[in-house]
């Protein structure tokens, strides 16, 4: 048994770290600890985690931190990398927030400014070449949500050529990828009824990741124009994509066949049916369907994830079981709570 | 391992089932079947069902279902009573309809019509003497959602006697309790945005079910006010409930703590906590609170639980574990959802 | 014309005062005030009002505020009082808030503690009474949205006798009834796909209202056990009432006939049809149903109401027609915006 | 006052017509006709419509149809143009369903099948031309919902050549605009929590649409590779909309500015603020938002509708008032009902 520990398990991703790890097979829960809500009971923030009611959050420290095999950060940007330098080089640290993702010191410093902490193996193992530094490692930067999805949704396309590196995603989402904080944007009477775009024109910090991702697999560098939509739902996103033919659309529906064939996460789905979050939620799974748009001669691919599960808690669960090299899929639910 | 067949399975209460079952590690799923869609695969009609999206749906018949350890039957009341009577007495037969949850055969014939089927063991485990009945039965009666959720807010306090037998409940409900075949009033565009009652005054069905389960708590006949109400959510139930004091109200806390100390699917809320349908999403679980009213000299009980899982699903398989004689909790989630 | 100025103008209630006040033929729009977003413009806070969205709040005060033929006010309780005490006698004044309800001084005391600012003509022109006093006045205290749908729901019945005076009212109501200010338990993710009761056990300060509005009907005592749940919408209530029936029932259609027949903003639906919020969004207009529980010997009533428009500020406007002399009608919506 | 009817009042786009007709001052409300519910009234169908409850649903016919100044047709497609061929040139006719929006008829052909009934004007005012052709017309198409949304989101920049021609439309919707024919994917328990897209790579029938309107505002042909999303809510599109700039985007906020100026319907944002659907329910109106994307050097343009409003009814009546003459923002509204 891996004991593990969790920082900043009164947020969202917190929360869902622990309800997933409360599933696990192979881990036991330590010490979890939060910022202001450090000293109340867990049961206070996350009434859903009933067999964890009781345990009494701590303080986010080295101190509190220290003697676990595996610690989670589910902490604000910046945040995540000071704590991370003070734990043990033996300790395997998984951090959800945003500050390994980037290799690129420069889109660091434009996206979030201040130093740049470094970059680390790259959370995806679904991306080409990211299983292998996933296996063994000791430091995991857990991919963005949105970066999730549209990754999922474009790679198997730009690695094999078939679009051009100039892609336009809308990615859709629920409200719980913004946080638990609250604000009047997010308030209930707001977002029920409401769609509403935002950091609109590539101003939200998760274009730079989708750049690297989609660039790594195309091999060039590619464009990428992303808007983000809010819409009145808790979880759930669903990422609309489109790029260029390069050719006639040969090859497509061969080059994600390829890409998922194997992959026990990602349900490329029969011709003719198209993904929709409800059946990825609370799963670690994805629904990716693709085709060919004849008069635009474009391609366009769309992939549904539960933005705390696969695009967050989920992933991140799946990376540690490649880190110790346990089965990548145990303690992960493949199936969704639905209608 | 225990195979099992699923009668229904293309609705929502079988996919519950097949949702709970696939994480159940002793049992392994045998034959699906359904009405109009037998002959296409489950993935059609259950996509977050991922493991199973290939499986075929075979015809409801005594053939097909045959051969299984345990049955479990999904399907319009007045149709599992006759599938049932076909099955072998040594198969678990759980059946999730109406069919044999009422013991009183007047009432039977008042509220459903038709012949009565006569009565089962009654899957509400929570129930006083329930549990007993359970254990190493073939046969199973699922109870229905909303008096799940009113029993268990109420039973404590009828079964100390201190409450008159006298009871108020009002009960919201996500749609998925309606079922899954299209109708105009559960059309998206109309439930979204929409509260409205049904069934006012007693003409529910499961009213007789509530008062069957209360006057057996309380030793005396119930009188039961039943009102539900639809909300714009999939999932969730939550009851409001009131009755008079016989007393100050002294005891009720105690008897509430007393009734559900080593229940393990039951959170009694620390006091000042108050359930939310939302901590209970998939889960197995209930929240239940009391309070006493000083003004109206009542008591006042909530509770709020999945309908399809505590309510239908999760209640079926936590009976198969006690019918088998396997750990009551085994394979069912105690944790919800959220946010 | 007369100039009307809005105290509050950056909350739920003063955004749909100005949203009917917009379309009243015989008004004009005067000062728009607020607290802390004084010297922003109103669409920043109300983007829905476009023609109002160049216009600058300014702050609240005796001095911003005079000059006007009628002044709203939609400000937190206690708050109202003390800027009403500075208005003119010869100004409308009507307060949306709860300072000027409650008749009984001990009632206010207990329920909002601090002085008694003493109670104003009852903006609830359905109730007996009421609108004789609403008529001319200067001064006008508007309903809370709970007690405007629960006294509707239960006056006939209680005024005519023909049920005892011991109701249970379950209410569920959409988000915006909890104002703009955001909050853990009013966060998007937290209420969509969430039911929950709050203020259980006669908690909520609406309750003292209902037993004066209702114990004025009745001309006796009339104790109120009031429970109010949230649900995942902006706006809408739907109240769910019950009372033991004196009688066997007979009269109880007649008398809500009679006491609804000539009002205008209540449908009395036929028999058979039950409320739903959906009808009433943005309408000052109230659904009534109310039927007889055989078994339990009880009269059910149920109404629904738009929880800002009926509820709160079209509520507000019709009583400011009457004030004024107006057709009380005069630029109300009857229809309700749906689906 | 002009005497109306409308032929498909029990449907979505008839009830929002009526809602909207019962607030003009220079019409009155004549034959409402139906198909399958003709002989019910009309409160049966459409609850919100409180003063029209009464009235009894006729048979669609040229009879029932005849008499009056102006009918709408709110059919399915192919009905509506088979109605309007037995009704007078000196009727003012309103077809708000397909058949008479695309001049193409090879474009028709393809995309609906049949006999091409011909082109009307094309009820966008805001579309350059298009009021001209609108004044005095006794024929008008109602433009599809995404197209409007989108064609006003787009149509300044690909008029000015600020933009290439060559755009990415995704728009997210509520479901009301697929009808009130309940359907399983469009079945409550479904859509609520689920983002889905459907009709992808181009096959949606408002694409030709799209490119018509676009086309002759670029005066090149314009290619649209759009994506409709189905969100949770009842109504509201959210467009987001994206082309490759021509230039270095100087101009592009002044074209918009320009385009927008004198149009009383269309709210061009303060730079920083975008577009939300919550801001139009039951608004005439269109909120705008556009910038530029530095990196992808792509234009791009938000905009939000109320599907039902200024995407189908307000739009009809829109047009009627500029066909007979009437001030053209006569009875419409310009605040939304939020939150």
């Amino acid at each position: 048994m891996k004991r593990i520990a969790v920082a900043g398990a009164s947020g969202y991703a917190g929360g869902e770290l622990l309800r997933l790890l409360l599933a696990h097979p192979e881990v036991e829960i330590g010490t979890l600890t939060a910022g202001e809500s450090a000293g109340t009971p867990l049961g206070v923030h996350q009434p859903h985690l009933l067999p964890l009611a009781d345990r009494v959050l701590e303080e986010t420290s080295p101190e509190t931190l220290a003697g676990h095999d595996v610690v989670f950060l589910a902490l604000p940007h910046g945040r995540s990398a000071e704590v991370a330098a003070q734990l043990g080089d033996d300790t395997l640290v998984i951090d959800c927030g945003a500050d390994h993702r980037l290799s690129d010191q420069a889109a660091w410093v434009r996206w979030y400014g201040g130093e740049h902490a470094g970059s680390w193996p790259y959370g995806l193992p679904e991306l080409p070449g990211a299983r292998d530094a996933l296996r063994g490692t000791r430091r995991v930067a857990v991919p963005g949500c949105y970066p999730t999805v549209a990754t999922l949704a474009l790679f198997p396309a730009l690695a094999a050529g078939l679009v051009a590196p100039d892609v336009v995603v809308t990615a859709v989402s629920g409200t719980s990828g913004a946080g638990k904080s609250p604000k009047p944007h997010l308030h209930g009477a707001e977002v029920m009824g409401a769609l509403s775009a935002y950091k609109v024109g590539g101003a939200h910090r998760h274009t730079p990741e989708m750049v690297q991702n989609l660039s790594g697999a195309a091999g060039v560098p590619v464009t990428v124009s992303f808007t983000p939509v809010l819409a009145p739902l808790p979880r759930g996103i669903l990422a609309t994509c489109t790029a260029p033919l390069t050719g006639d659309g040969t090859g497509i529906r061969e080059a994600y066949e390829k890409a998922y064939a194997d992959e026990p996460f990602i349900a490329l789905l029969p011709e003719g049916s198209w993904p929709t979050t409800a059946a990825t939620l609370g799963a670690n799974t994805a629904q990716v369907q693709v085709t060919v748009d004849p008069d635009a001669q474009r391609l366009v691919a769309v992939a549904a994830i539960d933005n705390l599960t696969k695009g967050t808690a989920g992933g991140a669960v799946q990376s540690m079981n490649l880190a110790l090299g346990l089965p990548e899929t145990m303690g992960l639910p493949l199936t969704g709570v639905a209608p």
